[in-house]
């Protein structure tokens, strides 16, 4: 009988100390005797990452981005290497192999690379030899040779990619918590685990803030019909399981708001006196784009004498590299002021049902505007209402709204 | 005009610090400026190598020895990013490789693995970017894409292997002495650095413990006919040259003992009661190669009946799986006993010029036998001659042969 492939990743605090590594061997060793073929992702060890970054720093202002990737590919390996050498001791079979070895080829976008294809020849291979398959997240290899990382997150990413190209049966994502949650539940004592969410309503709540999974890896989940199951690595409770939902019973869709998520990692930039002319606005955000920087929010208003101001939001990290593609503009595009504002947060309600349910704006706006919290930025989509508020008010704000939309019940 | 080829070597030591490197960085740009392409290839910081194999330990007693070189690899991988970075910073451009990138290829004796051939594409390929090329140390590739290591020192090999590849000009290996001694200068104060030797002197010189150049590069420099340079990390100084001292004028020849060197990392397993008949010992000591023991002395004495005594020296470091090799042979081979003795040292003296002028020894055997120092083994070589002393006795006996020799003046 063929056997199943089951995908499991662990990120930096499950594999951040010996002890927790044994503890991940046992996991995968526990899956292998149930009788299926397993992939083990991990990431570095607890701090490593940030260590790296920061030996480099001493070294440099301005690292290469490519040496930077080579340098934090390590990361992973030491862990694989760790992981692999703890099954061994446990008597059981394990192969650790980087991102290269496990056929994961990369564009050359170095910090920020996209899985292109996964060769899995060397996979199987393993399978055959009865190895437990240990793969480094967070990395690959360009056509070229050259190392690159996927950019933080990057082990969900791996992990899903790997699950997809096996076709396996689901992607196990073991972190801290024990699953996805309604809210934050440091901020909301009642926050629920959730028990079932689409891929959209799990893209939308990664993308509004939600860090229990990476963006990037839903996308690719829901591109491939791969099913995850997000769960805790400390215990053996059911987790979230993110999935299509259209193939369960509809009770799901009933739930018209899924979580409250939020952001505070966003700074807002804004630009005054670009002329609204057509083709202004987006020399100034394919610039951001070739940057590689990411927009979230942009608002436009067009004031006096056709005169436009621009707001939009980018990641903190982004923010010195976004100043400077403004300021090389700053001629070009005939600005007259820019404004930086670091104080901000994002707030984000997520449902597939709001779809189906007009007014959940409505409520959302009320409910915070007659707490007097001022709403400066607004984005809706079909499941997700976002506003810009001042970030003071941020946690104050997840709780009105986890309470007004009764998901704590 | 083609430009010179030089490949430099840096150690733990050199490379232990963000400021270490940086200086490295200077000295790897000089020659760059000098009009020459440069190859560097760098070992790990500092103590991550012991570092990684602590955390190791702490997971297994007995950590699968592939799974140990993709740990250890990373050590080299971080001080090569690292070194490029330092570099680009300078303003000079650099680029780093892993093993793999570089081309080299090992055969798959994890942990003491040998390279079977580099692949200089992609070398070359950085030198018409006008690429500084930074290669990790100690590190290569099987065939089947597992990441191996050469064994400690293996970096010395790695510089040499490269050089040998791209037909360098010469091969520095920078260190934190100023070059080759006629012995330790901790032991000896007026031991004198030795301006040029011979492949053969500098090969028994490292076996026989003088620790600044590994023995395999010295074997694979001679085979391939590269120049080595053996220098200071810290200063500009002249260090010792190791070459085909023949198309020199014959001066050199005039050294009747070039060194005295020393080895306190040996242990001697003696088994008797061994039948004294063809083939048995072959048994022995084909078993201890299966088990990739080196042998350094034996010794066998036959006493009454045919019954032999055999006695040998490991590394201590082999001590365990050496004695596992005895003990599962105590039956076949009809041993009555074993006896292990980690209380000896190696004494050596080196000279090519030894093979010409007889005497040598006794002067050696007389010098150590007035001083009331036993000698419990001999081993000799047109070259070089050793011998077994008590651990204690090291040290005086090493600066009674380097005064005898009249090696200070």
């Amino acid at each position: 009988m063929k056997k199943n492939i089951i995908v499991m990743k662990f990120g930096g605090t499950s594999v951040g100390s010996v002890e927790k590594i044994k503890r991940v061997a046992d996991r995968a060793i526990k899956s292998k005797n149930e009788g299926n073929n397993v992939v083990v992702t991990v990431s570095a060890m607890g701090n490593t990452t940030d260590d790296l970054i920061e030996l480099a720093c001493a070294v440099s202002k301005n690292p290469p981005k490519r040496e930077m990737d080579m340098l934090l590919s390590t990361g992973e390996q030491v862990s694989t290497a760790l992981l692999a050498i703890a099954i061994a001791e446990k008597g059981k079979k394990a192969v650790s192999l980087t991102g290269y070895q496990a056929g994961i080829f990369t564009d050359d976008i170095f910090s920020d690379a996209k899985i292109l294809t996964i060769k899995k020849d060397r996979i199987f291979a393993e399978f055959e030899k009865d190895n437990i398959v240990i793969v480094a997240g967070f990395q690959g290899i360009t056509n070229n040779n050259d190392i690159t990382t996927l950019g933080r997150g990057g082990s969900d990413t791996t992990a899903v990619a790997i699950a997809a190209t096996l076709n396996a049966k689901y992607c196990e994502i073991f972190t801290d918590v024990d699953g996805v949650f309604t809210t934050d539940p440091n901020i909301v004592e009642n926050a629920k685990k959730i028990n079932v969410l689409s891929y959209d309503e799990m893209l939308e709540l990664a993308s509004s803030g939600t860090k229990v999974l990476h963006l990037r890896a839903v996308e690719f989940a829901k591109t491939h019909g791969v099913i995850i199951h997000v769960r805790s690595s400390f215990n053996n409770n059911e987790g979230t399981w993110v999935m299509d939902t259209e193939k369960l019973n509809k009770k799901m869709e009933k739930a018209v708001v899924a979580g409250v998520s939020y952001d505070t990692n966003q700074v807002k930039i804004s630009v005054f006196g670009i002329p609204d002319r057509p083709g202004i606005a987006a020399k100034l955000f394919s610039e951001l784009a070739n940057a590689h920087i990411n927009i979230d929010l942009i608002v436009q208003n067009v004031g006096e004498k056709g005169i436009a101001a621009i707001s939009f939001t980018i990641k903190k990290e982004d923010l010195e590299a976004g100043k400077k593609v403004v300021k090389d503009l700053k001629e070009k595009l005939e600005i007259t002021n820019i404004e930086i504002d670091t104080e901000i947060a994002k707030l984000s309600i997520v449902g597939a049902g709001m779809k189906s349910h007009p007014g959940v704006a409505a409520t959302m706006f009320s409910c915070l505007g007659n707490n007097g919290i001022n709403i400066e930025m607004i984005s809706t989509s079909p499941i997700i209402i976002s506003c810009v508020i001042r970030q003071e008010r941020i946690k104050e704000a997840v709780k009105l709204l986890h309470d007004e939309f009764e998901l704590g019940k």
